[in-house]
C-alpha cells in the first residue's frame, strides 16, 4: 500500500508540465501532471491496447480530441482508449491524474 | 472517448455512500464515490490480482488498513493491492474516484 500526497510532492513548473510517476505496476501507471496555463499535453495515441482515464483534480482547461475540444474542471473524467487520439490543455494552474491499463 | 462530470452526475445521500459507476471494461473499472462525513468503506480485501487507486477528489478523511488509519485529504492517492486489506472513512463531504485494473 502506499500514498502520495500529490500537493506535496508535485509541483508547477514554468516552461513545460510537471510530472510525477505515482505508481507503475504490471497491472497500471499512475502519473500525476501538472500544468500551467498554456501547458499541456498535444493529442496523440499509441496504437497498443487499453484505456487511459484522465482526471481533473484541480483546474480548468480542454480535453482534446479528433473532434475538438471540450472544456474540463475539478472532477471531469474523461475515459479513453490509448488508441484513440486524446490530450489536455489547461488554461489555469491545472492537476491531473493520468491512469493508464494495462501500462504503456 | 467518454466524459463525465462527476460533480454533476453524483451527489450525497444522507444514509450512505452515493455510488457512480463511471467506466467499465475489460481493461478496468471506475468508480465514483461520495461520502457524507462518517461514511465511508469499511476495510475489506478480494483475494484477486489487481490493483486498486483511490484519489481523494475533495474532502478529507482517512485511508484504512490492517495497520490503522492514515489522514487523507484532497490530492492524496492511494495505490493497493486489491488483496491487501483497504478502506477508507470521511469526515468530511468527500469525493473520491476508485480505479481498479483489471476489474473486479
Amino acid at each position: 500500500m502506499k500514498i502520495t500526497d500529490l500537493h506535496a510532492q508535485n509541483d508547477f513548473k514554468p516552461f513545460g508540465p510537471s510530472k510525477l510517476l505515482v505508481h507503475e505496476s504490471e497491472f497500471m501507471k499512475v502519473i500525476n501532471f501538472n500544468f500551467k496555463a498554456g501547458q499541456g499535453l498535444p493529442i496523440h495515441s499509441h496504437n497498443l491496447e487499453g484505456e487511459l482515464v484522465i482526471c481533473v483534480l484541480e483546474g480548468e482547461g480542454f480535453f482534446l480530441s479528433d473532434a475538438g475540444q471540450t472544456p474540463c474542471k475539478t472532477g471531469d473524467t474523461l475515459v479513453c482508449p490509448i488508441a484513440v487520439p486524446h490530450g489536455v490543455t489547461a488554461t489555469s494552474d491545472m492537476r491531473v491524474l493520468v491512469t493508464i491499463a494495462p501500462p504503456i
